[in-house]
């Protein structure tokens, strides 16, 4: 049996911490004479109370979690925090039901940024604001975990990141304290650094701080309706910029920060990510200047496209226009690049750069050892050698993330949603992008009006994105539980 | 170098036999005193004379093929026979361009089904059987390939069936010849029966002809612009059975006809098969009796369902009626089941059972060894050791499948297709299935009207789908030349 008390314990640690943060809505709402802080502060209450009680009744001397320890502590906190996050959109405005508030606060936690809540201008700003809180933490609780974590449990060949210096699988937890300090200090700084900028390319305080906390978790939340639709111009070069940095390996950002920039400038992962991303933008705006009549300055049109393909590459998700304007092949763009994603080691979502990479090297390989089955080949990414174990590992996480969506979309249709809404929205989940398209999509992108049954499959589906799949399908092994 | 002498040879001879098969449509086109007939005749002479002397002038002492030549003559073959039936199509009836005659040609060889005739009721009815004979030829080049080669090859983990009997590298040619005469008469005999069956359910001679040689090709040419919709009734169940037939191992069919039932009622592709067929059909019919307003017999409703599952199941691609009438999910579960496909070794095309099922074993292999990393697991097949190397070799191929798929949509898009058409159009090029739709598609489903480059794109993929990628990719690596 495994012992559950060191991760009860941590989770309860983890939610109290959570709970903690509901102090700055409830600052706000009151400062702005909204009644919804009091919800806020009984939420906190209850919550720091409860995990207080949890944590204390859980404390056990364990100083390293096993492997089993270590699945369940990734897949519980996804579990269990998205209680937490919707109690105050639950009791307090807008007042959702379980359904709806579990749904908004795994879409935050996930960083997916899709919302169930059917007009966002009137909400109070606190609770739009623990909305984006809800972001900004599962970004940061991401990165731990992609460093931390995934390595060790070699979690679709994320061990080929195990020598960057991490971990060997008993010091886990001390080693990740001190990285989840360090990552902390990057991400607030940066989170800092796109505050300030937002400011000067002139948003409100309480605008470019909410914006900031969803851009550099590439969440894509906005407390506008017409999401970034307001903040065209500046801003959107701004946006563009630290969704980039938030999706490029924060152990890169790490070592630049320490004066050492050769490891960013020579990281293939990053040089394809952005040169992937110059050619989606150069192909969108090449066909919107020859096939769509344009009415805007070309460099206008440059900065949309850049801004819009940058927010769904790195599966951030925010919108400054109409996509669908665009024309038919600019969204088939988008709905690829949404399914390639970011850099490992980030808070970006989806496959990610470097399994393409590894993918195609596995493919290379396999077509010469048709033809010439008796040769080994070494393949290598990056200068480093490829191990066979990584290869295989790639190959089944992209395998089983097909699959998925392909059952999520089936599932949808299930429900009744149109075939696009269920395509989209599967698409969305698995790669927790943000934007969904359909009949059945109100005119904010909100998902109100879906189903039940879809908005419980979306919740899966982004649970399940977000863990990288394998390390909650792991879980489902009788032989799991028996230690 | 590679000595294309032997691999231009037995592309001739072949190039010589389909000429051959001309007769046949100049035969009925003069009974029916079309004039078309005088232009099957000079396609004959011209196709015959041609490739006699091509394979005259090539002749050889090679008693067996390199695996290079066994890669060259594949794609060889499937790149110069559309050349060949696309003669009678330019120069007689119905006067297609180039680029729609190879379409047409590559639809027929591929056994895919799509149709670039603006107009088929008008057709001579030469031309149309043509359209059939090349189904008819492609499916049966299909089958011996994918026996013959491809586990010779070790195209997308086909090795797994070398032992099915069929060779050594050295014994290619030879055992070829052998089992190509036997898979003839196996094949010869299903299109008898079918034909004589769909008399016995009320076609014509020549309607029963026509369709039984693109029924056992799971083809999908008609020659009516209805496709299958004057036909509803025991015609429905006639092809759904021989489509079953056609897309099920041709080995255990050959072992069925001595005497030996048990491979075939133990292949657990087969059941697996039949059991997905199963459980679509409930789930369509299910969801039409209870969402759809259904004013037909419900007898009549699970003969049309059955038979529209099995046809884009098995990858016919017939239509006997309009599917998008059944409502979103019927169209979802359609979508996938073309992505699944038949059985391997038979004319059926896709990414077909044998493969998901090793990518189960093979996730779920992968999920354990992420739990306990030193135990080692074997995976089994049907009571068959999978080896290391059909399990990488599968999942290359899937990988490599997904991807294509993905550019292909991307690429249809790119020459303005609507995003609905290019995805279809990707699905049904790429696992060889049939039907299209979209604001561009016509009312017969006919492709006349798209774009040159996506015609061209779709043969491409067509081909490349055909050919399970990795033969045709292989070609592609500059060592591949070098010999
Ligand atoms: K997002
Ligand atoms: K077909």
């Amino acid at each position: 049996m495994i012992d559950l008390r060191p991760v009860i314990n941590l989770i309860a640690r983890i939610g109290f911490v959570l709970g903690l943060m509901m102090a700055l809505p409830a600052v706000i709402d009151y400062q702005a004479r909204d009644p919804n802080w009091v919800r806020m502060v009984q939420s906190m209450l209850i919550v720091t109370v409860l995990s207080a009680l949890i944590a204390t009744a859980s404390r056990s001397r364990a100083g390293s979690l096993t492997i089993e320890q270590s699945f369940l502590l990734t897949s519980g906190l996804w579990l269990v925090l998205p209680l937490i996050g919707a109690l105050p959109l639950m009791l307090g405005a807008p007042k959702l039901s379980f359904t709806d508030a579990y749904f908004e606060s795994m879409s935050g936690l996930t960083t997916t940024g899709t919302t169930a809540i059917p007009k966002l201008d009137d909400l109070p700003p606190g609770a739009n604001m623990w909305r984006a809180i809800l972001q900004w933490s599962g970004g940061l609780g991401i990165v731990v975990v992609a460093m931390v974590f995934l390595p060790v449990m070699k979690v679709g060949g994320m061990q080929f990141f195990r020598s960057e210096g991490f971990d060997t699988l008993g010091k886990v937890l001390p080693r990740a304290g001190q990285i989840a300090a360090e990552m902390t200090w990057l991400y607030l700084g940066i989170t800092i650094a796109c505050a300030v900028m937002f400011i000067a390319s002139g948003m409100s305080f309480y605008d470019a701080l909410l914006h900031a906390l969803t851009t550099c978790s590439t969440g894509g939340f906005s407390n506008y309706d017409a999401s970034f639709g307001g903040f065209i111009g500046p801003a959107e070069w701004v946006a563009s910029l630290f969704m980039v940095l938030a999706s490029i390996p924060f152990v890169r950002m790490i070592q630049a920060t320490r004066g050492d920039f050769v490891p960013l400038w020579r990281d293939t992962q990053v040089r394809t990510y952005l040169r992937w991303i110059f050619y989606s933008v150069a192909v969108i705006v090449a066909y919107r200047m020859l096939y769509i009549h344009q009415t805007m300055h070309p460099w206008d049109t440059v900065r949309e496209t850049t801004f819009n393909v940058i927010t769904i590459f790195s599966g951030t998700g925010f919108a400054s226009t109409n996509v669908l304007e665009w024309g038919h092949l600019p969204f088939v763009v988008l709905f690829c690049v949404g399914l390639i994603g970011g850099c490992t080691g980030s808070t970006g979502c989806s496959v990610k750069i470097f399994r393409y990479q590894v993918l195609f090297e596995a493919i290379r390989a396999q077509i010469r050892r048709m033809q010439s089955p008796h040769r080994l080949y070494s393949l290598r990414l990056s200068g480093k050698r490829l191990e066979h174990d990584v290869v295989y590992s790639v190959m089944a996480f992209f395998t089983m993330f097909v699959l998925t969506f392909g059952l999520l979309i089936v599932g949808l249709a299930l429900t009744g949603l149109h075939p696009k809404t269920a395509l989209t929205g599967a698409w969305t989940a698995i790669a927790n992008i943000g934007p969904v398209w359909g009949p059945e999509v109100s005119y904010n992108g909100s998902i109100a009006s879906f189903p039940t049954a879809a908005k419980w499959l979306m919740t899966l589906g982004m649970y399940l994105g977000r863990l990288e799949l394998m390390s909650v399908f792991v879980l489902l092994l009788p032989r799991f539980w028996r230690g």
